[in-house]
């Protein structure tokens, strides 16, 4: 008998006969001899419905407060799934943050779970009871409602898994999986039957929107396996995020992402003198502005150009930043481009592997696609190209990689 | 300074722009040097909005589970409340049913509140904060939900004013008080200044939707006062409901009361033998029909008639268990009138006077109304006619004790 924690996230729970097909799902689980702790999101738009009234009832919305109008959204689908249960026989109770308990800080809007006390659930499940927790939501030590932030719901789905030392935590979405690339831009984009948490955790930070980040680094550092899968359709088996095992196929590419929220901001003919890059990014990073990638050359004249990306919403602010700091730095122009986008391939098996970034740069010349920006890590390579060639670029990286056919091992190269 | 409880119903909170005139009269009544705790209902159509959506999840909703839905109502408004009592510079904070923390039985629905620790209300109301509490919910012994039924936020006001040996339990309303009978009916209804709890129970229980019966019933037993009044005008002091006072005057009638939710069902010809009444009233409640009026007319000829009232949603069903039991009592017939109306006048005066009934029954007559049932209790007097002369009867009753006029005191008879 294994123990799944379900997570059902808002789409999934988006009407009442979602909610009931969801009911019907975890039926199944349990009549195919499983135990089942589900981890609900609030029905979708309701979230964004009572951030706008919010919103709209106060010129500056009290964070505390927030969390208690946005925490009623995860209730109400709790109970609706209940209920559902309920028709089919299943005994299920609904649990709220303060109920499981789920102890977080005291960061309103962004809390962080510090500890979660799995006893009462525990003794439920025993009882053969389906806990219904809702997502999303914690309480802090003076028993304020706390909300965990975007992705909230996953995350609330892994630590649960933790916590209650679960066979796997299984997410569910409406994509059937991780692809190898975006389906909506690669036609035979191939869906992932397993990829390492490290690879998953490239993958979450480089915009690829299956899944939070701090739920796959949370997963990963206690080694719970995470299944993504559809709601809708059960005839796929999703894909199994886990930890690299000795005999684990070790494909040098597993996936390419990309992210279309970028920008790119230079700084030309900067004295080449040491400590001139914490003198660019400190007041950028005064203003709260987060730098992603950051390039510098060195230019011939005792000079540097240097560059780095923001997320496009930061574009105008960290411009204005620059066009500041221009002067005091003796630098001789600011120049910016809000049209490009991120391409990134991932792979643990690149660690080996010296040739990935020639493969991947020759796919792109052949296209003309004039590379602006790269940057590296262990198990991954991303490049800023101008957004018009996007799509070309992912198609034919994909491409160049085989990603469509079963995995590339390493053996076979 | 005083410490007022004030309780605003769902119309009053019913939208953005409402929540925000609320809190524009709380800061008034802070900066009118008062202590002021709120308590909220859900915005109006909000808990008919989750019951729906409730009842259409689940062929057979759960008690537990719809409270923790319903309860998400009042959940909403208190966050908004505090939030735009923030931007009146009203330090606020939103307090849920767990977190006063209102503890109630176990009946899922319709729980009672068994204790009201309010230690952590005081302690924020001494350093100036204003709580916003959530009405109409609660928590078990176990820390499940639980909601308080019809009325509900209305109880939650009452016993938080006794927990804090409030001065006043305000209630704002969409009304401007407690009238001498319903101004819709009556236009020279009068606003009364004062009513005892008893008058106001019997107002209560009688179909005068002002307030909830155990909401005053509770006031009363802990001589908390109540006052009725306008979240929309602050022109009118509204109602104030209290302890007779000797000095009090003493009117013979306080106002009158009717209700149209009312079906009469008679048993005729059955046997005048002891113990009849019984054996037809208990399968009666055995299937969970609240009889309101009895009536027996001992017949000439060893039968009897035996009448009595229930709500007009019962009606159907009371008939179909006269028709099981009529056999087996040798009961000669079943009748049924659902298109009756109960009109009551209510007054402490009462007590001492015997001709209430006679200037009440002469009204009546002069307007050739024909009175079906009569009911009395110390300080009332209810009777059932047809529904049709509904709005001519309360005029006249009205009229004859001349209640548009300044009260009539006991010594001026």
């Amino acid at each position: 008998m294994a123990l799944f924690v379900q997570k059902y996230g808002g789409t999934s729970v988006g009407s009442i006969e979602r909610i009931q097909s969801v009911a019907q799902r975890i039926a199944q689980s349990v009549a195919d001899g499983n135990q089942v702790v589900a981890v609900v999101s609030a029905m979708s738009g309701e979230t964004n419905r009572l951030t706008a009234i919010g919103t709209e009832v106060s010129r500056q919305p009290i964070a505390r407060e927030m969390d208690v109008l946005l925490a009623s959204g995860e209730q109400v689908t709790t109970a609706l799934l209940s209920m559902a249960l309920g028709d089919h026989g299943i005994q299920a109770r609904s649990y709220l943050g303060n109920q499981v308990k789920i102890s977080t800080d005291s960061s309103h809007r962004r809390a962080r779970i510090e500890h979660i006390d799995a006893s009462n659930l525990l003794g439920e499940i025993e009882r053969g009871i389906v806990p219904v927790v809702a997502g999303f939501q914690g309480v802090n030590s003076a028993g304020d409602i706390t909300t965990l932030g975007r992705g909230g719901s996953d995350t609330t789905a892994v630590a649960l898994a933790v916590a209650l030392k679960a066979d796997e935590c299984q997410i569910f979405t409406d994509v059937h999986g991780v692809y190898t690339a975006d389906p909506r831009l690669v036609e035979n984009a191939r869906l992932l039957e397993t990829i390492t948490f490290e690879e998953m955790l490239e993958l979450a930070s480089l915009g690829s929107k299956v899944l939070s980040q701090r739920s796959v680094e949370f997963a990963g550092k206690y080694a719970t396996p995470i299944r993504v899968l559809s709601s809708f359709s059960s005839a796929f088996p999703g894909t199994l995020i886990t930890t690299e095992e000795a005999n684990m196929e070790k494909p040098i590419v597993s996936g390419i992402a990309y992210s279309r929220d970028e920008a790119k901001l230079t700084l030309l003919g900067v004295p080449d003198i040491p400590g001139v890059a914490a003198k660019i990014l400190a007041p950028v990073g005064a203003e709260n502005i987060e730098v992603d990638m950051i390039v510098q050359n060195v230019g011939a004249d005792d000079t540097t150009d240097f560059t780095f990306t923001v997320k496009r919403d930061d574009y105008e602010h960290a411009l204005l930043v620059l066009e500041k700091i221009r002067g005091q730095l003796g630098a001789r122009e600011v120049q910016g481009d809000s049209k490009i986008v991120k391409v990134s391939v991932v792979g643990v098996g690149m660690r080996s592997h010296a040739g990935v970034a020639s493969i991947m740069f020759s796919a792109l010349a052949e296209e003309s696609i004039n590379i602006q920006m790269i940057s590296t890590s262990e198990i991954k390579i991303s490049i800023v190209i101008a957004e018009k060639y996007l799509e070309l670029a992912v198609r034919a990286v994909h491409d160049a990689f085989d990603l469509s056919k079963e995995a590339v091992v390493e053996e076979k190269i």
